[in-house]
């Protein structure tokens, strides 16, 4: 075992990715140097941005190089060291890039120190990026006041589901927009969010009317497209869309409506952009906050994990068709080795 | 001459405002109540927002209704009072209607106190929403920043061209959108803005990447369209739009880019509306600010006075085909009466 599986971006997709744009090599393990440890990938995040990086241009990270080991956010163990501060068995995140192994120098790495009773993949999930999303996209850009309405679209993905259970924690009005039967009975019978609205099936702006009688003060926003529009058309005075992503367009373009866009003229309110880079100085108080919730039952969600770095095109392609039941992860290798 | 010409909402336009949807009427000049007066309107503002009025959707305001005196902004002079706080000959700004003549309560209309060496029409336009909408869009939602990169669309237009100026004026880098080589030349030679762009002739594109090589920071929206699109493109981290007006969307929907909303998050930018409403607790401190630089000769503005109300869909016309130079102003009747 001294070989390293890695994707390698091999052609820019135009639409969606294929297997035609990645290209899956071996190649010998790295060996870390002075100051460096070896890190043995446990989970590699998917996440929809990953289309994004593919493209050409710079996003809010520069563009991933053609030919070059695909980008990834890596949650790992320490299997060799040559900095005391991370000794051999640290479970450690960082960005080790979709393959097997990786060496870096210790400080690129955050060391983890997971409590026993929260599975170890919640750390490259819940408690990680999507929880510090979901926090600071409802909190800093939101802004909730008691009483007002917030729908939430993606609602039953890695970052919405924890959006509607922290709104319905306090006291919103909460209304999840999500794709299918399966994931609207999750958010309504597990994450406790009553009002749901099913896109694939439902008249969504029916149901809009029904669900927020006095209007939209905040979305949180994922998908973009004409359910934006519809949110948009509803939208009450001084209402903020923190815009998170719009999954819809990274593979094909598309459009928003003007008139849409002119209700944040007429109602003055803001859609705005976030990243959770921004955010990362409260990391550490938000994490904690959110692990007590997921200790007390208070915050549910939903890992899906499929073994082997080379399921990585099929995790993307469920991720566009809207097929995975929460954070999309590849499990590259075991948590413990025998 | 005891009559009252009244524009009337007759049917709404579904694109531009032609004559089959407006209605001139004579009817009697009313006669105030106890507590009211009688107002001879002598200007009436022409916005842009006049079109959005017409429309069967509310917008800021409620909708115009068919068959009644189009809603209108106005400057005009008591005639008649039966309020002793607006004795005759007093100068009042009001929502007066597209009409010759109104009555109100008192306490529905604005005493106004020109200055000698400040033109009458300057109170129903720099000195009053414009200069209001122009302020409040550049300080409280743009947020300049000292060395930031303003761009401004619609530059030479009644609010575009106060940013402009105003902008400058913090040492901001400004660049001005415009229609035309005139427009252009005006806000170079008269505003002093420097850096123009002819959106009609000049490849937009390219002329922002030549103006603006470290990006955009603020825009000070009033158009949309695809030069919104080509701006949302250049915007720089923690970017701002102040969104004033859509009025490329006004008569005909139109659609924006989805890709260039998603630098909204790549960027982590805002694009907000605002409305000049929420800022008129400012009013007196700012309206006097601009007076003082008016008179200071620091802060440009062109007033375009069409005379006679009749003229009314011939000033819309003029405004949504940009031919207006500076606010689009009716005069109904003599400043002083002979």
């Amino acid at each position: 075992m001294t070989h390293n599986r890695q994707w390698i971006l091999r052609e820019r997709p135009q639409a969606e990715v294929t297997g035609q744009h990645l290209q899956l090599r071996s190649v010998a393990r790295p060996i870390p140097g002075a100051g460096e440890v070896l890190v043995r990938n446990i989970y590699l995040l998917v996440p929809p941005a990953m289309r994004l990086w593919m493209n050409e241009e710079d996003s809010y990270v520069p563009a991933q190089p053609l030919g070059e080991t695909m980008m990834g956010i890596t949650l790992g163990v320490v299997e060799a060291s040559d900095d005391p501060a991370l000794p051999v068995g640290t479970y450690v995140n960082g960005m080790g890039g979709c393959q097997e192994w990786f060496t870096a120098p210790a400080a690129q790495l955050m060391p983890l120190a997971p409590h026993p009773e929260v599975p170890l993949a919640a750390y490259r999930s819940v408690l990680d990026v999507q929880g510090l999303t979901a926090w600071a996209g409802l909190h800093e850009v939101c802004r909730p006041q008691p009483g007002q309405t917030l729908v939430v679209t993606a609602a039953a993905g890695s970052v919405g589901s924890l959006v509607c259970q922290l709104g319905a924690g306090l006291g919103l009005r909460v209304v999840g927009i999500a794709g299918g039967p399966d994931k609207c009975r999750w958010l309504r019978e597990e994450c406790g969010i009553a009002a749901t609205i099913d896109y694939k099936a439902d008249d969504v702006a029916a149901r809009l009317d029904a669900l927020c009688p006095g209007g939209i003060d905040m979305v949180f926003e994922n998908v973009g497209g004409p359910v934006l529009d519809l949110l948009m058309e509803r939208l009450n005075d001084h209402a903020r869309i923190a815009l998170c992503g719009m999954v819809a367009s990274y593979n094909a373009g598309g459009t928003q409506s003007a008139n849409a866009l002119m209700r944040l003229v007429t109602k003055a309110a803001r859609l705005e952009g976030f990243l959770v880079r921004d955010h990362f100085h409260r990391y550490a108080e938000v994490a904690s906050r959110l692990q007590a919730l997921v200790l007390e039952g208070k915050l549910k969600y939903r890992i899906d994990i499929l073994d082997g770095l080379e399921h990585l095109t099929v995790a993307l392609d469920r991720l566009f068709h809207g097929r995975n039941l929460g954070v999309q992860l590849l499990r590259l290798s075991p948590e413990r080795l025998a």
